[in-house]
């Protein structure tokens, strides 16, 4: 009988170039904007239109919560895209794994408009802000996997190498660290764990500076 | 210790060419377009099925409001995409502050199919079409804004740049400018205020001949 | 005072070329797509999932209308959106009137999952069934009318201008016709009507023929 | 009267190359990516937010269900497109049957948000897993099927060709094949047809070690 090597294109070893798989590669970086386009744009389907009320305002007043959310989310997704865009552009290999965690990181940022609409409804209750702080840590601790993942497996561009303590080093770890630090906090305080998270802002410039 | 200096892709003073980062820039309109063709497909959401009705023909004609608000958003999201698309062929360079920017646009653009549902539910009530004009005109102004910021910021094709009047002066400013000032109107007669949006198909050719 | 023209770029009379315009005519397709793909997918949102049945199996067959219409408006607009990728391979200009005659045709396909969700409902009534033939009828008709113009305007290929006949002719006219048809039939009979679409399998290889 | 030719565009039997139609040959791929994205992303919706319930997080793990679907069919669908992917990075040439197997392929992807959903709320009965069961398998036999008509049809690259029997053999079907044999497994017990497809993970390397 005849041994029947494993083929290289099935092999979760074989390493693929941007350049000799320019379709390939956009179609990676195509599903990826696909899924964070889409997840960003169903967030808009967690706010409710209130149902034959006589004071519309009122009404729209009242669901406060999910615009906050919305916005929130918006914002995040935004920044996060922008931030997965941006490590992709130094990106020029890609192999069955970084295709794996890119799908596993993906599973994260589809949930958004899930947990974003629990925190719109459930913002004031302790597990509605734990499970939105921990799907936003969830991401941030794969992303910073992901990308340290690429610089240890040689998938980035030359000129990009340097770079690797930026990317999986403490600046990219502000976000996920306050997201995690506040889901103790949201056990006394909801509100508090929520405005915890504008530490983000004060602290990342901070690293970025030293 | 060594001070290391803020790499030059995360910072955001650095400016992009087109033909250099060909893939980051169809990757950035590319997501524009996702969600706007989400945003218009997910109009149809709005649309109720009525639910086990004996007469079908009655109960649509009286969702009339869910048609209108369909056609009507249908439209807008397309003439804003046409719009979107038309001066995104102008621009040659992308920064990061015109990611910012085009990200604060698509949110808006992706809370239609929220306030175009409002508008189909409450288009008779004051709160009903100044939420949906309010909407439209935030798009606008930012819409010119981000115009604006393109062309002071130096991203636009050389050829483009003598159309700046154009693209941030009166005739940009006539569709938010009828919004704006339908929203007082809806004060007093949400369907004059409605009606007072078919001015831009009048204003616009008259700006345009000037 | 100084007469400004009207800038090319904003201008209704400006024809593209696809070759110069690369990007930009990749983005309509790809727009295009984009609704196609969505409201596909959207079909699905169409079949109810049963609310706590004690018996799923039997639920599930009496929903057969929500699976027929599924697999119907699946397979359709798959059907449309290969005819429309075939048309555009032909199409190497484009103008402001057939990007806006493209976007009134998207406007009926995006209404897709709307009326098919009406036929998998009220499949077995006159108006859930003129409802969806209704649709494609002006689907196929605004379809011919965007190709005829195409052709008159000079906006298709060389090696495709003798293929105008085929593309505007009794061949592509044989789908609207047939539905157009079915709409006084549903008012006799709307099981009659929806049989009486199978028709389009039996006509359109005998126009072929020809 | 003249006898027209039917046009090659229109013909069934037209084979186009990949380099001569590559505008068209990713929008063949980019629209299948559009349908995996959106499905994968739809997922998030089959999740209940719990409807004002005074304890979330004992909600929440109820709907434990829900949650395991999710992270099943995001891996699942995830895993497809990937094959998916590496399939056609192997095909240069398609035809309209290949569009229309590749169709039929798509319309049960897109179905899998549905039956994901069913498998969340019925789980723990014989028609739940039935019905996700069957999905699955119908999804592997239609892909084996279609791989098979690319090789006897020619589509694939040269360098692609000896794969046929990995594409198509005994390693592909072994997805399909558990999934089948799990139907009747689920007529005694759900849990344990449930259980029977982590048989995949060892049943695969086995065969590929061969």
């Amino acid at each position: 009988m005849e041994v029947e090597q494993v083929p290289e294109q099935l092999s979760h070893r074989t390493v693929r170039h941007r350049d000799e798989f320019g379709v390939e590669f956009s179609r990676i970086v195509a599903f990826s904007d696909g899924v964070f386009a889409i997840a960003i744009t169903l967030l808009v389907l967690a706010i409710e239109i209130p149902p034959n009320v006589p004071d519309l305002g009122k009404a729209l007043r009242n669901q406060e919560g999910d615009f906050l959310a919305y916005a929130l989310s918006f914002a995040v997704i935004g920044k996060l895209w922008i931030a997965h865009h941006r490590f992709f552009t130094g990106v020029e290999r890609f192999d069955n794994r970084l295709m794996g965690l890119n799908l596993f990181y993906l599973g994260w940022i589809a949930l958004l408009p899930f947990t974003s609409e629990v925190l719109g409804d459930y913002g004031d209750q302790t597990d509605g802000v734990i499970v939105y702080a921990a799907n936003l840590a969830a991401v941030g601790l794969i992303a910073a996997g992901m990308h340290l993942y690429c610089f240890r497996a040689g998938l980035v561009k030359e000129e990009v190498r340097p770079l690797q303590r930026a990317y999986t080093g403490p600046f990219y770890l502000v976000t996920p660290g306050v997201f995690l630090a506040s889901i103790p906090i949201a056990l006394f305080s909801p509100t508090l764990a929520t405005l915890s998270w504008l530490l983000i802002f004060f602290i990342s410039p901070q690293i970025r500076r030293l």
